[in-house]
């Protein structure tokens, strides 16, 4: 690819729970270096659920890098890297709404900042829902609304909704329902 | 705020070129303490550029972090923390396609990573574009490709474009423009 850039050099600087930082040296297509800092995080899946009614139960949830509470599709990180992402995107379901679903659409993986960071959020929507218990993380805390499509996509519209991966798997779900 | 969780302690970890990472100790609503490892980000402004024949100019550049080419809208960092963002839209749609736009419409704030990053991208559509020279920075490699938007929604819709605010910025103006 004639414009690719080369990693010559990697340099670790912190290594966590959610996420792994390095300083990278590439080779730029001219032959000269730049630094890259490189953000690697295990990824994610989220899903839009939908029921019959065509309403979406979104999570309500404190965001302290944001310092507010956003409003979001239900999601959450893979356990492991290489974890399948449809087992992620069952699982989070379940413990933030309690909901099984039976019928799925993948819509693909979303790449959240590739400018610096490899975190994939593989987004779906999950419609045959049925209710069942959540089971939050002892340290999650969050809530449930359900909120009708149509007005999500509104919200979406008028820039009331922020969080990316929301916007972008709201506007799929918009669309493929032909809403 | 009921969920809320109040940062206790702020650890400096990496300062660097485009982003600073913190470790926060924060108080989580159940009066336990958790570890939250927070990257911050100046920000940036993404447009969608259509012109009359409905095409939107894409720019396909390597993105290292994910290893491979990816097509993305025109966008660029705030040069500074608080720069206005309607300024950055410009510069970036200027310095990349060397296009200058007389209609604007602000779609609002993106947050691409809100579980551990405050970066935030504002999106526009442009419309009224007129041509002109590019201006790339010196190490900055991308090519331009004319694609007419109804194409670029039915790759979104078929999982091929993974940019998160390229999908949602599209799918805005596809809704925006009734395509």
């Amino acid at each position: 690819m004639a414009n690719e850039e080369r990693p010559v050099e990697k340099q670790g600087i912190y290594s966590g729970k959610i996420l792994t930082l390095e300083k990278w040296t590439v080779e730029l297509p001219n032959g000269k270096q730049a630094l890259r800092e490189i953000v690697h995080h295990k990824g994610a899946s989220a899903v839009v659920p939908v029921d019959e009614r065509l309403r979406v139960p979104m999570v309500r949830q404190y965001r302290v890098a944001m310092g507010r509470e956003m409003l979001e599709i239900p999601a959450g990180k893979m356990e492991t890297l290489g974890e399948d992402p449809f087992d992620c995107a069952q699982r989070e379901l379940a413990e933030e709404t309690g909901l099984r679903a039976s019928q799925w659409t993948y819509f693909g993986p979303y790449v959240a900042s590739p400018g610096y960071c490899d975190e994939v959020v593989h987004l779906y929507m999950a419609r045959g829902l049925t209710a069942g218990d959540t089971h939050l993380d002892e340290d999650e805390f969050l809530s449930v609304e359900w909120i009708p499509l149509s007005e999500l996509l509104q919200q979406v519209m008028a820039g009331k909704i922020h969080d990316g991966k929301t916007m972008a798997a709201l506007l799929l779900a918009g669309r493929a329902l032909g809403l």
